[in-house]
């Protein structure tokens, strides 16, 4: 009675029970590779494979055997097999009949198939349980040993037990398995390991477009007009002036679309008088992707800074410092030191320097690590409160960039201002409307708006409900 | 019989049997996205609320039921109820009998109330197993799907099958369950989101402290001094000049600090001849923080750093260096190359640049994700020997800036040194007992020592023990 | 019935089942610290010392009992007593019988025993299951809870039940478990802790005899050749301008040494028309230090940027372009601004700038939070397509640098060429190669391989093998 029972534990999901047998079926290089690592880890492997004899590619220790004879020794299969090849288990159902079925496979495109191939699996072999597995793991990390890349197993399946039989497995070969829920969710784990930064692409694209327009903007402004107007080739500024130009103007640009979001779904949130009506599709995607804009907007600043801090290596300048030194002497001039030009030079230096400072901090604590030890209090502390005084300063510092420039004429070139009046155009509404909604009269309604409040409640009455945590 | 023993086992905590149903009661903004979330990753949820009529914000697919209806479906109860509302819960005692309760609930203040939610949940329904939970995780992260903020939920309560039901979830949800203990710990988790960065308020106000004691040193020196006998006004330099005087000096400060205390204990566990008494209470204190005292430190150094390397652009050094080329030329002056300044310029500057340097390593070394893959002799290496080695390159950077600038009376003004003097005495002090410290003579009682040895043994010798782990 | 069959569950792995009691053999300070610990966390822990009287050290609310006493109250009794001690323990087997022993001792040295110390333990006591953990976790970090270093514990045992008991443990007190298989592998857990960063070593040492040479080569080139030559004494070049040669030659180097082991893998493969065979011993280890070789080099390019913009502020330099300016005066002549020149400057600049930039995201990527982060594919686009760019930007930015003074005969000094030249070696023969490796006609047959694809099929075919997450 008692060995039954303790059978019977066996089976369930929660005791690995590595002396148990793992079936591999594939003999391929991800098929070798799991099979070698698993036996490391303790587990009795053994692979299926059309023909059953060995080859010294196969792992010593590991039984090459057919299809049926290998699932008959394990209540785990895992199929390291392309989804070309799945026909031939339709008829091994009888033999596969509720057993775990571990599908790792990868397709080549995203949506290669109408169905994952999890899925596809699962109908073929309706008496398995199904689950997509390990599709994110490579086949050289496993041999190797160096899991560089991710350690995340994403899993999912229909089956709870089923799915926390291969979770014990991949807890044991030292990766982090993360249930997925339902084997709905296989598509978008097949689909996974073919994204390529997909959460990246908006703010780069954005990134990359503005760039190229303002560098034709410059373009015009500082070489052609130059050339036109007064018959000096400055072209090589496009390789450190201009540039020099657009990506304090892009980082600018970038920081302020990250804030424009929230003051945006403020305001909405204010017309609605609710929090409970959803956000306009873009507008939540906008939101999804801030993180990124801002990093993105930190590249940006951070190349300024390079390009600014070569400017007295560079022989231009250090030519035109040395030849208005020798023009003031032949001319027997000596500049005075203007006061005023003092403190306005040190202090939008100042202002980029602090304003750089702290966006290096809002991009450390942006490592996941990082925010992984921060509460939420002190992560909205951080890229809220230090996020906007970042926005301040770096828009302080380019209006002190500016100076009285921009009421001189002759700095308007064929009717086009300099770049960084455009830049300006973004942060000044954002900081604008922020400072209009931080008044009492806007604020208050806004918080209890968030807190759960409705001006309008609907179906019912939320009383007695916990909001204590909600936050945009 | 056998089917029975199976079923024990499905009412266990450790199988976590998503088809099971989950009850939340409360069908605010938190318990609607927990739901939501629930449902997504395969739990079958049900909603219990006072008034049971659905309504269009409820999640598609959860039942909305009477508090006692819903209790009645599920042995998991989430009660995400705001505490003054759960004193109807007493009401409920007989249904929730066995189950297990988890209290979400956060407070708006530290220490808000005599006894944590959870524990006045426990009282209130004496016959329910209580674990807090999910306390940390916002709604809106919930909804969003983006855990940016920490993933951990920590997790604590009395009953340890109930808690690994409840870690289950928190698992399959995605998130990383921490416990914390038994139900006394769910105080501190319940302040928790309520704290904003506990163990850097000591370093931040301490360097903030000490920028603002310099600032007015500085400004009392360079500023009003050269305004009151030279009649110059400088009032420019508060802008770039001193912050420039403040970072370095106030890096280097709080850079000794980080290891004054180690050799403040090692001279107490001298003197004393054992490690098994306590330090004082400030020691303890002090030596957890260190970690942020040395970040802040790294800050200033970064700052000091920035500031140095715009000196080029700036109009006053510009202007300063045109003057003294004009200057020479109409007095038809030649400077001689100076081989010891080349010599002295070039090797503070040097000095800094690898202080800086390594001191970044520390910095890198010190991020969580780095931390958690070296061992702890690397990290003992790296903290310990590379960061005394970063304080002797910062002194020894500050010495040489100084150089033999210090003997002479001009840098006296109004009988103050100059800032990098003040700078020096900490760093001086604990380099000079971290010196005399490593000598044999003192190194190898203090060595025996910290592996266990005591001089005057008291209650038992301590002869087969295992202190192969044992640090300071 | 229904009571045995639960206190089955009970002793399986699976349920913490805190109130249950450990014991802990020696009452060290790692034994006394890991009692606190478990206290705090909920569980009933008891001592087994050889005197069993208390003291004034022991945890209140722990007993201190005899070995055998306190071995009769737990299942699992965690040994933290030094190896030299475990004779006794041979007495004990009757009461270890069955039980679970932890093994949490250290060494002195690497491999200081014939075999592991947790496999002594399982000689001594028979019919004890040996798992071997917690030897990674400092007494320290566990009395201040400041698990700074590593939360990971390493685990490893032949009995997988135990070691499921060993790690509900281990993460309760909040430790990470990771589990390395059979007691095999506590060889390698006990020589862990004693390790000092063993990736690192050829990469450091590496970097280091390159810095050497290269040092006594420049030395040779600029200091004792002028001092020789052109009697001047330059000297004070060994701080700065020196360091400054060496850092971009080094980091360059060990940029190029990154992509080389793939370039040349992809030969050898492509020569044996296969990927099966193993590649050489030292090709595989080279490949395995491919992120550090990295990141050192990413260190030297750090030093790199941050001497090259101190330049400005070096005594040398602002003496040596007053100098420049004062002598033009006196020889009344006027540098006219030369176009190429310009373009020149500018351009090795901007590609240094890029260069820089794009190896600091390669390097931010190497974090262990970011990589976890990305997939397979996003990996290795970084790694692989940026960092093919890095080391392109890189490479021209010092043939820039060089410009056409390569073709002129007065930088042969001594018949030395530049050092930069040297540099320049290892990147274009990885970027000729991998040129070469990109044309279809290479390409197309060695992706084939990569594949699965072979040449010469020898064994057998792998064709229903799922190949999908192979990568080099």
């Amino acid at each position: 009675m008692e060995k039954n029972s303790s059978n019977m534990i066996h089976l369930t999901a929660d005791s690995p029970s590595k002396p148990e047998t793992v079936c591999i079926f594939g003999t391929g290089d991800f098929g070798r590779s799991l099979g070698q690592k698993m036996l490391q880890c303790g587990y009795s492997t053994v692979f299926g494979s059309r023909k059953s004899q060995t080859s010294s590619l196969i792992p010593k220790g590991i039984e090459v055997l057919s299809h049926a004879e290998a699932a008959k020794k394990s209540n785990i299969i895992i199929v390291a097999i392309q989804r070309e090849h799945y026909n031939f288990l339709s008829e091994l159902t009888e033999v596969l009949h509720g057993k775990v079925l571990v599908d790792v496979s990868n397709n080549l495109k995203i949506n290669q198939y109408p169905e994952s191939n999890a899925e596809y699996l699962a109908q073929l072999v309706p008496g398995a349980k199904v689950v997509k597995a390990f599709n994110t793991v490579s086949a050289w990390a496993l041999q190797s040993g160096t899991l560089d890349a991710s350690r995340q197993v994403f899993l999912c399946g229909d089956d709870s037990k089923a799915k926390e039989m291969v979770m014990g497995i991949v807890r044991t070969l030292g990766l982090t398995p993360l249930d997925q829920g339902s084997l709905l969710a296989a598509k978008e784990i097949e689909n996974y390991p073919l994204q390529l930064f997909p959460m990246w692409k908006f703010p780069i694209y954005l990134s990359l477009g503005l760039s190229a327009f303002l560098f034709f903007y410059c373009l015009i402004r500082e070489v052609i007009y130059n050339y036109v107007y007064e018959n000096k080739n400055v072209s090589f500024f496009i390789v450190i002036s201009i540039p020099n130009r657009i990506c304090p103007v892009v980082a600018l640009i970038l920081l302020a679309l990250v804030y424009l979001p929230g003051v945006i779904a403020a305001i909405i949130q204010l017309h609605r008088g609710t929090k409970y009506s959803r956000f306009p599709d873009w507008l939540d995607k906008w939101m999804l992707c801030r993180k990124q804009l801002g990093l993105v907007a930190l590249a940006y600043a951070f190349l300024h800074v390079l390009y600014t801090l070569v400017i007295p290596i560079r022989y231009y300048v250090r030519w035109k410092l040395n030849s208005y030194v020798i023009s003031q002497i032949k001319n027997n001039k000596t500049d005075q030191f203007i006061h005023s030009t003092g403190w306005h030079s040190d202090s939008y230096l100042a202002l980029g320097i602090l304003g750089f400072f702290l966006f290096i901090l809002l991009g450390i604590t942006s490592l996941p690590s990082v925010s992984n030890n921060v509460n939420w209090r002190e992560f909205r502390f951080v890229q809220s409160k230090l996020g906007y005084l970042t926005l301040i300063l770096c828009t302080a510092h380019t209006l002190g960039y500016g100076g009285k420039r921009f009421l001189s004429p002759s700095s308007y070139r064929w009717y086009l201002p300099e770049a960084y009046v455009l830049s300006l155009i973004v942060p000044c509404i954002v900081l604008i409307i922020k400072f209009v909604i931080i008044f009492p009269c806007l604020d208050r309604p806004l918080t209890r708006i968030r807190q759960g409040w409705e001006r309008n409640p609907q179906e019912f009455k939320n009383s007695n409900d916990n909001d204590s945590n909600s936050a945009v």
